[in-house]
């Protein structure tokens, strides 16, 4: 931790944050100048907050040096983590693709819709069985009988399932039935959640909220990580802004960011990061450009029926050309890294 | 609902749109002129939703007619909410006042500032025993043995304790304890806690989560209505934007427009709301100005110990002067309002 | 500056860093512990740019020390600037109040409105001559015909003038008649526009731009200072964000914010800054509670045929009992401050 | 225009409203049923405002109907437009590559950086000659002379000129050196240098403005247009919003949106969209799989030693490897295109 002092600072109180930190037994090195007088103070973050530090007299600024993910962090990682769901591998230079309706409906929607996702080479179907919904008279999901037809669809179909648990409560049905367990946006900082997640035995994908920063996605992984579920993948689904042209904005370079700081993979949802079916593909597309793993695309064979967010749905012939679409930008990539020797430069 | 479709809408779109109502037994009424079609569907909303028809080929837009919230909504309601907590009245035009420190630390820390809060004429004290926490390795309170010091500090003290309740698992506990119970900003929408909530037989204060539209807050609020729990808090606690100047944007106008949307008393929290305790006080008097029923504010005796929030926590001998002014601003709104025939004008 | 490297920075990264520095005549200072390496380099920010360090290769963070305003801060300055216009203080303590119409649209309307902000007792009139819009096809503004009536208006009623200056082709007609030059929102920003006005013999009102800083709008306050032109004051109007129940969000807790950072007075727009009729009393009540040194706000007799702006344009009479509330606050505060001994404590 | 009345507006405003409507000579079509009024008003916003009628009593809701921008509108236009500058093709479905440094600094910089911008195979220049600065004190671009510069470089290499015009003073100076001439994002509602941009013999590039909506930039193309220069290129460079991995967020389902609703061209700039040299080559991908005609990238040979910007500028051998791969994503959208049967689906 580096702490800054106020240029008119007075000895008393430079005094005062030595005292502090010396009492948790660091050993902090000053500097001074003319004019500004800063602290090194080495491992005091494990002791002692920067905010905590930063509320004290004469402080101007405090700036903390170790990353504050231990286990989300690229940093002393041994490598990039590769989720395996259902034979796809999310991470690793994969292509992942996840294809399904926003939330199951009944039998016939379900395998509709699941057929055109597998016939497109898709391998992961996600539907949610319990829906998180603004109002509460807004459709709620078919629950436990969603699953049902989500365990049957994957039998059916040879699909993996990603599907959401929404709380604590219906953590243990999700868990038997999903490949692969979402946890939303609006859960985020759903901290029960989390930590039921990381005691989850399968893998976990962490939908970032509606406004949170990447270090705040972190943390929240982190949390998940911390009791012991390593198979977290991150997933993109647009912020909240004032542009609005669509639903969010997608915040796509928080992709090659999140890569930057961290060993998770990351995908991305055009759906519901945009709201506008016709912004699906072309956002699905840069996703891939971008060097995301993979994207999470909502399709629906009846749109104008679908019971929750029929708008951005995809139509099931739109769903099979962005898949080549995807796979096209996502081989030319690929020899491009090649070309390059391999090196993980530009998020590739 | 009201539908306004495309200028250039086929009429087979337009006939389609009046399959989806009339199969609901809808019976809209079509309006033409050269340049639009537009499509009046009464009470539609409760047998199909807005996006839904707003997925249909030839629409351009959906207008939703009546008030989505139904037992929030100030429309239709029998008068304005008074909710009573230890003998304070929360709305009805009196001024309701909340201090405390941002989470229980020890006996003495909390007796400490319980002791001033009282002194200084405020019988509500806040406090936390479970703190939701961006970080897994920040201090997570002290739980079970905080909600027990929040009870003695009750008794010793005679304040009425609002404290925040986490998660499903530790609710009964914090409402066995709480004379008011928190949901904080993080778990807005976290349905499976609003239920909780809802089922609560004490009072609920709801924070506004910090990407939340008014409309979205009010849906929360629904939720716990909905079970019927009908003392119910609102409190804005600052937004998230990109104006960075203070940790949060308190939204103070969304006082006045919740006001003309709800029954719901509302409170105001300028401790997160700027998470700078030099604007603490300015924007208390501000909330009361606006309208507030009140307000909701950090101190702590030392706040440079505080194992959270420190940077905002007011220093004692501000928090008594900060209650006589918000005093002397409170009594001076109620003249205006009593010169005025005591209407409901300009939010008073 | 001070300089803190990354925990891996190479010793040779960390000499080219020190290179920059003394190639420039700065004598750094280095402190090196297990993890960290940081250097202090004293007045390197008039030098050298903290964002050239922050592209160095090894470099983690740089944080400037010193103000980087000048003429605005309040560190260094000689005390608190008061404008003075028409014989209203605006600063110091008073209580400036400014009304009228967003725009100028004929004579009588003008005239209409002139008289009641006059008998309200306020002694500045604001209405634009020329008025900048979104849209090429909405209501431009009279131009000099809109400032002759503003001269009339002037002579016939007492009111100071405060009116927009566009472009710098129109600046010097609208100095001559304006007692009060404002330079819009639009244009924080457009430095040609602000640098004329540095040149202007009068006083210049400079609104904050919807998307600027406190720090961006206090170094577009610092271009007209640096031109000679003292007499500044700033206009807090709201901002964009997505929070949607008003047009724009206005972001009070700046005004202490600003008043911690510069010696300049600050007024606010509540009426700009929530674009709704009934936000905008209960917000000027705000503002004044919140330290504001006055405020700003449209009135119009006949909204609903207003040419511009008319949903937020206060009726005459909820114009007068706005002046008295905010009367009754302003002198509330002034004698809270004088019970604390004229200390300029909590925005007071 | 759709008005759509309160459901408890009362007949005297309804009859208010017509009133309004028939004095315009516009002749309204009203539709009731129990809980809604609904009035169909053909081609009324070019008499009136929607905002005028929506600030009428009673009145619930305005939906404008038809396009608000006539020139810059897709509906109604010719075709696409395409912008030649230097031989190159903005828009018509080829690839339009702009690179270059922030600004002039010197002829040696500028001339360093034109050749490898050349040797790239890159046709257009970009490089600020008159800078716009948030800060009075920062480097302001040299001016004249950096004119002159650009011309040699111009001559010398072959290359097409991109430079900005600040103000309407030195815009003759810039219009004869540029072969395209940039307005700035903070200066996309400055309503004189549009005018004066429209008046201009050379392409236009707009830059979208940091907290401009879609709508409000289109607006901003129509003041450019309707003076009547058609030759307007848009220029997607970030916007403000509180996501911190980057200096802004680069919104690219702006693209495909205003491919939606204009016919004009659209770049993007990932330098300035996202302030971090690392991200630049992924956003550049990410723009051209969105659907951009082409990106503006910074550049420069030194990025330690820039006088602006060097934090985002690509490395000489990053951006020939960049342009690589944006052709061949260009080429592989081409191909899908030509599969596609020419079809105008997905922003290709």
């Amino acid at each position: 931790m580096l702490i800054l002092m106020r240029p008119d600072a007075e000895s008393g109180e430079v005094e005062s944050v030595l005292t502090q930190l010396r009492e948790r037994g660091i050993r902090p090195q000053v500097t001074r100048t003319e004019d500004a007088t800063c602290i090194l103070a080495p491992d005091a973050s494990k002791a002692l907050r920067a905010d905590q530090i930063g509320a004290m007299a004469g402080v101007l600024k405090v700036v903390p040096i170790s990353s504050p993910f231990k286990l989300a962090s690229l940093d002393g990682a041994l490598g990039r983590t590769v989720v395996e769901v259902n034979g796809v591998r999310i991470g690793g230079g994969d292509l992942a693709l996840v294809g399904g309706p926003c939330g199951v409906e009944s039998r016939e929607q379900l395998f509709t819709v699941a057929r055109y996702v597998a016939d497109a080479g898709v391998k992961l179907l996600r539907a949610g069985a319990f829906k998180p919904r603004t109002s509460p008279y807004a459709f709620q999901g078919l629950g436990l009988e969603g699953l049902r037809l989500l365990a049957e669809a994957r039998k059916e179909f040879g699909l993996g399932i990603v599907t959401e648990a929404l709380d604590v409560e219906t953590f243990d049905a999700v868990e038997e039935t999903a490949d692969m367990v979402q946890i939303g946006a609006r859960n985020m900082q759903n901290f029960a959640l989390l930590r039921r997640a990381g005691r989850c035995a399968k893998p976990v994908m962490l939908k970032r909220g509606p406004s949170a920063t990447l270090e705040e996605w972190l943390y929240a992984a982190e949390y998940i990580l911390g009791e012991g579920n390593r198979q977290v993948v991150l997933c993109e689904r647009g912020i909240r802004t004032w542009s609005d042209h669509a639903r969010n904005t997608l915040d796509l370079s928080v992709v090659p960011a999140a890569k930057a700081l961290t060993h998770l993979p990351i995908l991305v949802d055009p759906s519901h990061g945009t709201g506008r079916r016709d912004l699906v593909v072309p956002m699905a597309r840069a996703a891939i450009a971008a060097g995301a793993d993979g994207v999470l695309v909502e399709t629906h064979c009846n749109p104008e029926k679908a019971l929750s967010d029929g708008p951005q749905a995809l139509l099931p012939s739109d769903f099979a050309q962005m898949v080549q679409q995807l796979e096209g930008i996502h081989r030319l990539l690929r020899q491009a890294k090649g070309a390059l020797g391999g090196m993980a430069l530009h998020g590739l």
